[in-house]
């Protein structure tokens, strides 16, 4: 493995945004990441980055060597394999955060012979060198577009591997049943207990139902993730426009309480109690348009398609027109939240709001918090928002755990039929090798291994 | 000093740039920046913030201590006053640079007890805590929004204090003529070399010349510090968007030729041999009206006298319109480039083209590099691109050394008019006061303290 670390060639990236600010910070992986340093930086008083201890941070400047010139003033550290990012040999240099700064330093660092990083490539190599599983390695990623503080959590405890221990458990429980069947179909000679099929098959029941209990959850896990898509419905003038300047302003309050943060595209997210809901901007929203007569029955069809949660709006203090009516008849079946607006102007009218309709009046602040706690509901129905320390978020996790789940549910099928282990132990491999996908372990030596070491027949 | 800084409030902001990115760093700085840090960092093998070496980095987590939730993954150092950007105590937060992440834990530093940083403070703290000039920390801003490489090197010269020590050279000059002046004033009575006014006339006449050896190419600093706002101006159909695709494609080749990086802002510039060139998107030049028909001659006059070069096209094929008479009537006096276009299309006919047009052909590849040396050329005239190893790049720096300059030339006449040393002096006083306005040098007891250190006259 070190060999190999050795043959990789360096690479190098801007690691912060690029926006400009404070601080921006080049970083380089690889075995040549300290001559590459070395070779760029100055210390005032002759301190090399060679000489430097791992983690520590040095002052001075990075000079471009070809023509002497200072080009900023820099931190630089370098941080030794296996102990860094990358678990190879890691050099960042801290500069001013502007774009020709940082653009400039990279330039050199990739003349003096290292490569541009492609996405991803840091903790690709953190992946390959063995220092996460890819289910850590996808959570990186997760934190950085996290777009609530809950989803953030469960990132960050899938990044300290929260999700691969309990993927472990159910591997080591499958090892099991596989070293079991194995001894019992290589050698049946020897006087170990004979494996009954009635002691793989509760095996196996039990797997699945720990799986069906994950699985369960993952729906929530996706949307912690990925947001809910949700669109904003109605005819012109309704309160559509209005309803979601209230939301979001609420929103902006949380978002923007620290005075001075930037304000980013995370308010396109509204945040209800950690659930990220993702507004569409249809032309309906915003706009005074009836969707329907503007843009036809069926494209009006295909973008409520793409939505998780339609909000449909109408004004109750009007009879409902042609256009309310086909946009109701569209929603049919899709989860949709029904909003009865302008109820101010009704009061003391003899007119009755029946279900599922929410009464509402944006004008007397009236209905907002049922609207909120009906779209928390509407996330979470067919679900169970259990907190758990662990959670599924990943769709490429729920399929291959869905895969796991269908090869056990095989093999049980198989011994029904009363085959002979041997093919049960194939779906067994297969639930197991569709489970190692999703941290990237591989199916190899090691379950041979751990087959015999389990088992000691002093062969 | 010491204790003063004790009692500064501890600041804290996102340091790098707010887009998703995979490291960002929330800074912290002031006397209870290692105690806030070290409430919130916890490392796997128990090792605290409070007990590391200053610049070290060490690896942990941020933990929320209300919840005792993990927020992030983080590496975090300490770097103590005076070895410090601020010379105060600071922690730097090395965690992910996605949104919520930063804000969380920047949030999370604030609750404990520190402030939003105000834009700039870490830097204006750097000053006041005598780390560096103003000119420096000037310097600071200008790197970060630096435009080309040229303008990131004369602005890294100025924040290592290349222009502070011409001034300091400068400034020397004025405490001798000031320490001669004000020795001969109030010590008359002893046995110095009486002061000539023409020995005083000398000195200032010669620091002036130094002073306008200065400003002589402080157009040239402003030009690469700020940029050339530049409109290119036309009738329709003359190839107004051809010459902006192809001066822009051939700077996105040399802005781009790393793979992979950002393209940003930064893409508004055109970096002929370092000069940025900010192409104003004026109705005229993308969209195909005529600009004078269109927003009247009026806002025409007034949108031209924005930018400091114009360049002009038409279409050489064609006769001369109404609207580009006009056009050209408005451009007279301004800082303009004519580009007579399309000479492919006049190729064996007999048509001249009188100076100072260009003749060009973006079909056929012509006359672009010409163009390119005239908008250098009408950059420089009048200027001297002196490439010293120095160069005034702000207005304000340019301002008070036109003050100094103008008080030099006051001492100049008061001593012409034969007025007493003493008004003389505060002439000068005041051309000490200006030069020192640049570097936030103050003019206070250091100077008195300079006058008798020099003569040493015994009382």
């Amino acid at each position: 493995m070190e060999v190999l670390l050795q043959n990789e060639d360096t690479i190098a990236a801007v690691a912060t945004g690029m926006g400009g600010a404070g601080i921006g910070i080049i970083r380089i992986s690889g075995s040549q990441a300290v001559a590459l340093g070395n070779k760029l930086f100055v210390n005032p008083r002759g301190k090399t980055l060679a000489a430097a201890k791992s983690h520590e941070l040095i002052y001075g400047r990075i000079v471009d060597p070809t023509e002497n010139k200072d080009i900023d003033e820099v931190l630089i550290s370098k941080m030794m394999g296996p102990h860094s990012y990358t678990a190879e040999d890691v050099v960042e240099i801290n500069c001013h955060g502007g774009i020709v700064p940082m653009r400039k330093i990279l330039k050199l660092v990739i003349q003096s012979g290292a490569r541009l990083a492609e996405p991803g490539e840091f903790t690709k190599r953190a992946f390959l060198n063995g220092r996460m599983d890819l289910t850590q390695a996808e959570a990186v990623i997760d934190i950085i577009n996290a777009k609530t503080e809950k989803s953030l959590e469960y990132s960050v405890a899938q990044l300290e591997g929260r999700l691969s221990q309990k993927l472990e458990e159910l591997d080591q429980i499958l090892v099991g049943i596989l070293s079991h069947m194995e001894v019992n179909i290589d050698y049946p000679e020897y006087d170990i207990e004979e494996i009954s099929y009635d002691f793989v098959n509760s095996q196996i029941l039990g797997l699945l139902s720990r799986i069906k209990e994950i699985l369960v959850v993952a729906e929530t896990g996706k949307i912690y993730r990925e947001g809910i898509t949700t669109a904003i419905l109605g005819e012109p003038n309704v309160g559509k426009s209005s309803l979601l300047n209230t939301l979001l302003m609420e929103n902006k309050a949380i978002v923007t309480d620290i005075p001075g943060t930037t304000r980013d595209t995370i308010e396109e997210y509204l945040n209800i109690e950690g659930i990220p809901f993702k507004i569409i901007d249809t032309a309906g929203i915003r706009e005074t348009d009836n969707l329907v007569e503007k843009i036809g029955v069926e494209k009006s069809k295909a973008l409520i398609n793409q939505t998780n949660l339609v909000i449909f709006m109408r004004d109750i203090s009007k009879e409902m027109s042609a256009g309310e009516k086909e946009l109701i008849e569209l929603l049919k079946n899709r989860k949709t939240i029904y909003i009865a607006n302008k109820t101010d102007a009704i009061s003391g009218m003899d007119i009755a709001i029946p279900e599922p309709w929410i009464p509402m009046s944006l004008l007397e602040d009236q209905g907002i918090e049922t609207l909120r706690q009906k779209m928390l509901e509407m996330v979470f129905a067919g679900t169970v928002n259990q907190d758990a320390d662990y959670l599924i978020t990943n769709t490429r996790h729920i399929q291959l755990l869905e895969t796991t789940q269908n090869s056990l549910k095989n093999a049980i099928n198989t011994m029904a039929s009363q085959m002979p282990l041997e093919l049960v132990s194939i779906d067994v491999m297969e639930a197991l090798e569709a489970l190692r996908g999703i941290t990237g372990k591989a199916v190899g030596m090691d379950i041979i291994d751990q087959i015999f070491k389990n088992f000691c027949i002093g062969k």
